[in-house]
């Protein structure tokens, strides 16, 4: 579900006219629903309300401080992975209690300053991460509440790279390890270690790896328990699916359906870590057409947006629909999927001016007859979109705009050349 | 060829510890080597001084403002695709005629800005954008120079996504178009038509495929010529190997050695864009070692660097060599290259903090038994290394070091937590 929707073929983002956003802020640019945002925030802590649970937001996919700002108005939580985030949390006024920090390799001044942060739960993810944490923590007399990251080994049948629950990854300890662990380390002063925490890869757009991965989080609990250890909080991560293609993936209620039976007589804590689901469709890269051109037999619409603001189908073979913002005369709204080719469509990959092959958008798209000076928008941009942009090629990264209602702001203005050399001797 | 070597067991760059700088600079750090990237300039230089040509460093893989200027005051020219790096130039006081601007996607403002700051060459990639150049050169009442890309329809047998001089791919015109290409555009008063441009991928570690190339644009430019065309300049690109595994690439003078004779007595200018030979091996990003762990039956080694420091591991596939900056009691230098395996290696996958899989910089890495706290050096790193840095995960990006003989200088400082949000509203 979201907030963009074509009116008299036009594109709008909520009740804002996004050729008219475009023509006032420029292009390429990002622009966030809060609307959508709310909805998908909303839908997860709903859906997980029959539990004593907590939704943490995960902030790598969408981390702009006004967004966040929102969601501590929302009364979200938040899961953070370095300390830049930790200090993104602090500026929007977030409870800190509420923010879990996990990662796999937290320095010792990002867990201090977490520790001064005052950080609810640390995700742990090694031996060596613990006896760290530990050791700071008794140093700082400040004692922390820790979770252990166990993989479950659960296939989640999703890309290699965001595949991070099996065995064999950086990730957690393999759930044999888990009692040792807790037999090494669970009575430890400073560290608390009362928590699992599962994170089984992203995006995950089946149910089942959730309730296989759950399910043997329980058993090991039990077992924990019976030797003696206390568990109160089991954070089910997140991953969960979002819609590149509009209905691909199950909402936080489909998930909720299969996942809060599992947790209601347990008496634990639930942390769910939400990211893309909640970011990714309320976001849109805005970019217009450069050049059109024919290279061989293909056609090119070379567009001024590229992989540095969007790195997701170089890296990941990440799929975006795309269309332009103004339809043509008598034109349909489109459907958002891979099928879907109107009336005359000529197919194109839509490119950037980065100088290489990487640089593309989308790849053999069917789209009406472009024209240079079109308005594209990047669907489905919201996650791991502005957050993942570079610099590269010397190119100042796009601005974020985040509408309500009718209205809109800049909540990070476009950058300019001196901000690229501004830390430069 | 470079100025890194071990002495007594400690890796320098050129007469600088570099044990001691991490201790000052801290991790993780690029560091590059002026001397380094004098020789392979000079390299090319030299090997191509038989004929009129320039050496215009490609910028894309290495454009630190105290960088370029190193190259100003060596007399090279420069290769840049935007109009950021444009900026980079004036700011690095170049001289502008020296300055090739490359790139399929310029903008109106792009070629504006470029136009005033009198850049030599436009290599125009397209119909469409040579009528916008050649449109804005007449508004501006500001004649240009312009060379027309082809592609020589050359398998440069290097990585998809690095490929770029073959039909199909968003750049430059297929060589059979240039004919027409010219007799439609060769006359333009404003954007003046007069040479070619080459660009058949990167990189490439063989000869074959560029004399290939300059062969069949030989052959273009005589009929381009016999239909009444001036062409006064070959611009034969980039892409030129470099040692990511000691003596992987052929070096700049056996480029020149098989290049030089097709274009002796041509009576051309020649435009030779080396970026990666030159830069690749300069650098090396240093980083610290967090954490070991294994997972299943692997072993890992966390270290302060990731993914946002150096994507081209996740991004290309790209390998580079890794190897501890101090070595153990006795130990000898190793060679840089796969098969190098230090008696008593342990087999760990070399990885960042960033949450998610593609964050490697290493994969079953033969090394000496790490430690907490060891220091590692990420070689052949100079290259599309910070050019392509990102602060995903809300990491600040790491400083830049500029070594000269004993001496070193921050030329970029470390990103402070404030930079990550200084844009924001």
């Amino acid at each position: 579900m979201d907030l963009y929707a074509y009116r008299s073929g036009r594109l709008f983002c909520e009740d804002v006219d996004l050729t008219a956003l475009a023509a006032e802020v420029g292009t390429p640019a990002y622009v966030y629903s809060a609307g959508t945002l709310r909805h998908h925030y909303r839908s997860f802590a709903e859906a997980f309300a029959p539990l004593d649970a907590t939704v943490c937001f995960a902030i790598k996919s969408l981390s702009n401080l006004s967004v966040l700002k929102l969601f501590v108005e929302w009364g979200a939580g938040f899961d953070v992975v370095s300390g830049g985030e930790v200090f993104r949390e602090q500026r929007a006024g977030a409870d800190m209690s509420r923010v879990v920090f996990a990662g796999v390799g937290k320095t010792d001044r990002e867990i201090n300053e977490a520790i001064a942060a005052g950080v609810g739960v640390f995700n742990v993810e090694s031996e060596a991460e613990f006896e760290n944490l530990a050791r700071l923590a008794r140093a700082a007399a400040a004692p922390v509440t820790a979770a252990l990251r166990v993989n479950p080994d659960v296939d989640p049948r999703t890309h290699t790279y965001t595949t991070t629950g099996k065995k064999e990854t950086k990730f957690g300890v393999d759930i044999e390890r888990a009692e040792r662990f807790f037999a090494a380390y669970g009575r430890d002063a400073y560290a608390r270690l009362t928590g699992l925490h599962l994170h089984i890869g992203s995006p995950v757009n089946t149910i089942e790896p959730y309730v296989e991965a759950i399910t043997k989080a329980l058993a090991l609990i039990e077992r924990l328990r019976a030797a003696g250890s206390t568990i109160d909080t089991l954070d089910i991560g997140g991953g969960f699916g979002a819609d590149y293609e509009t209905g691909q993936a199950p909402q936080a209620a489909r998930y909720a359906e299969k996942i809060v039976p599992l947790l209601a007589r347990t008496g634990l804590k639930i942390i769910v870590e939400p990211g893309r689901q909640i970011s990714c469709n309320a976001g849109v890269l805005l970019t217009e057409v450069q050049y059109l051109k024919a290279g061989g037999d293909k056609h090119f619409a070379i567009v001024d947006g590229s992989m540095t603001d969007l790195i997701r189908p170089a890296l990941y073979d990440g799929w975006h629909f795309i269309y332009p913002v103004v339809l043509p005369d008598g034109a349909e709204p489109p459907v958002r999927s891979r099928q879907y080719a109107p009336a005359g469509a000529m197919k194109v990959d839509v490119v950037g001016g980065v100088c290489e092959s990487s640089d593309f958008l989308g790849k053999e798209r069917r789209l009406p007859a472009l024209h240079r000076g079109d308005l594209l928008a990047v669907f489905s941009a919201g996650a791991y979109g502005f957050t993942m942009a570079s610099q590269y090629n010397s190119r100042p990264r796009t601005p974020e705009v985040l509408v309500e209602g009718d209205r809109y702001r800049v909540v990070r203005r476009r950058e300019t050349y001196e901000d690229l050399i501004d830390a430069e001797a």
